[in-house]
């Protein structure tokens, strides 16, 4: 079953479940429309990686690397299912990148990666908005990345056993597919990455480790709207303002 | 008045008041002995400037930059004053880096320079822990800058009109000075960092703006003992562990 967090018709937040057209709690089940689906999880820091598909770092023109690409994205970048995020303004390219986080479940520091899905909570969708103008100008991507509302995540949590080794992960932009891979195209798996994080960073509870995107990323434009599909989960829907 | 938050010896987290050699809350007044010294704040991040002195870039051996150079460190890098902080092991070299930390007292996003001030709670020194084996071989600095302890902050934040526009700052090592400098030295100063990070990024109640290092970054080693003073603030203070 998947987890979720919602604004229910009195204005509580419930963590409730996940059904595909409804969620539920405590024994009530509320269509989508009558509640504001919120970010499924509430992490400190998303801690991301850049380059972890082969076919992704040559379309970027860079070499594979030899461990993982990391970068942070905090909290003021979250945005949820069904949200119009408003992307910062006057730049010449903000792209879509889709990916697969991963939710943790437990504090995990210093883990084995042979331990390290004992830590996960689950899976779910997160589109790693970029501001190019910025990031290829910056030693640090700060205004690339982690501008406000540059991480769309949700709408649900699946459990790592509802998530295939080979899950699909596809991004559709105004119905029409521009990115479409699977988890196992991954040159870094996700135990190999807590391993390496969780030697530098406690990762607690509700943090996001997002895997990198495959091949495909491309410009998005005022007024698109936007769907990442992740297999076992569901799919992250939001739309994008471009004042 | 500078702000502290403390845990009293009942156990109790209490936001009081710092006087150098005690702190106050509720009409109780504690010695420090008897009380442990929390961050004086809860940041959800903490924007951190590089090169912000015009002779710390040269050291560096780095141009001064057009704009400032941002990077992050989340949560997990708080260490309070009085800690032993723990560094990665097996590293050649984890430098200090005596910093002018800004607490934000309201939300801000796209703020004018000339309003700045008013969103800033107050100023405290923040000790901007750098891994070099790891930071010098990153495109972004999350192992060299966001490991854990790696920002150890406080012991009070005290309010803008303390702290003079010429405030100094200091960094002693086992009792010998290493760095001294200015808060007049600064490349950008706070209103103008103020101004730029919040046209990107939201800073909330708590958030900390690490303002740059001047010159005379060195090396720390296992059994160091550290103090960050910081005219019109205090004295930050904590021990060095490398395992």
């Amino acid at each position: 079953m998947s987890g979720v967090r919602f604004r229910d018709p009195a204005g509580s937040v419930r963590e409730g479940t996940w059904h595909g057209d409804a969620v539920a709690f405590g024994g009530e089940t509320y269509d989508l429309d009558a509640v504001e689906v919120l970010p499924p999880c509430e992490p400190e820091k998303i801690v991301c990686v850049g380059l972890n598909y082969a076919d992704h770092a040559a379309e970027r023109g860079k070499d594979v690397p030899d461990r993982p690409l990391l970068f942070l994205k905090p909290p003021n970048t979250l945005s949820g299912h069904g949200d119009t995020v408003t992307l910062p303004a006057g730049k010449d390219r903000i792209d879509h990148e889709a990916e697969i986080a991963v939710v943790m479940g437990r504090s995990a520091r210093n883990v084995d990666a042979a331990d390290a899905m004992d830590y996960v909570a689950g899976f779910t969708p997160l589109n790693d908005l970029s501001n190019r103008d910025d990031q290829r100008e910056e030693t640090n991507w700060v205004r690339g990345k982690a501008f406000d509302n540059a991480a769309p995540v949700g709408p649900a949590v699946a459990p790592p056993a509802d998530v295939p080794s080979d899950a699909d992960i596809e991004l559709r932009v105004n119905g029409e597919v521009r990115q479409s891979s699977s988890r196992d195209q991954f040159i870094f798996s996700v135990p190999e990455l807590i391993e390496e994080i969780t030697t530098y960073l406690t990762l607690e509870p509700g943090d996001v480790v997002s895997t990198g995107t495959p091949s495909g990323v491309a410009p998005l434009a005022d007024g698109d709207s936007v769907e990442v599909d992740l297999e076992g989960v569901g799919t992250l829907e939001h739309d994008v303002r471009i004042p």
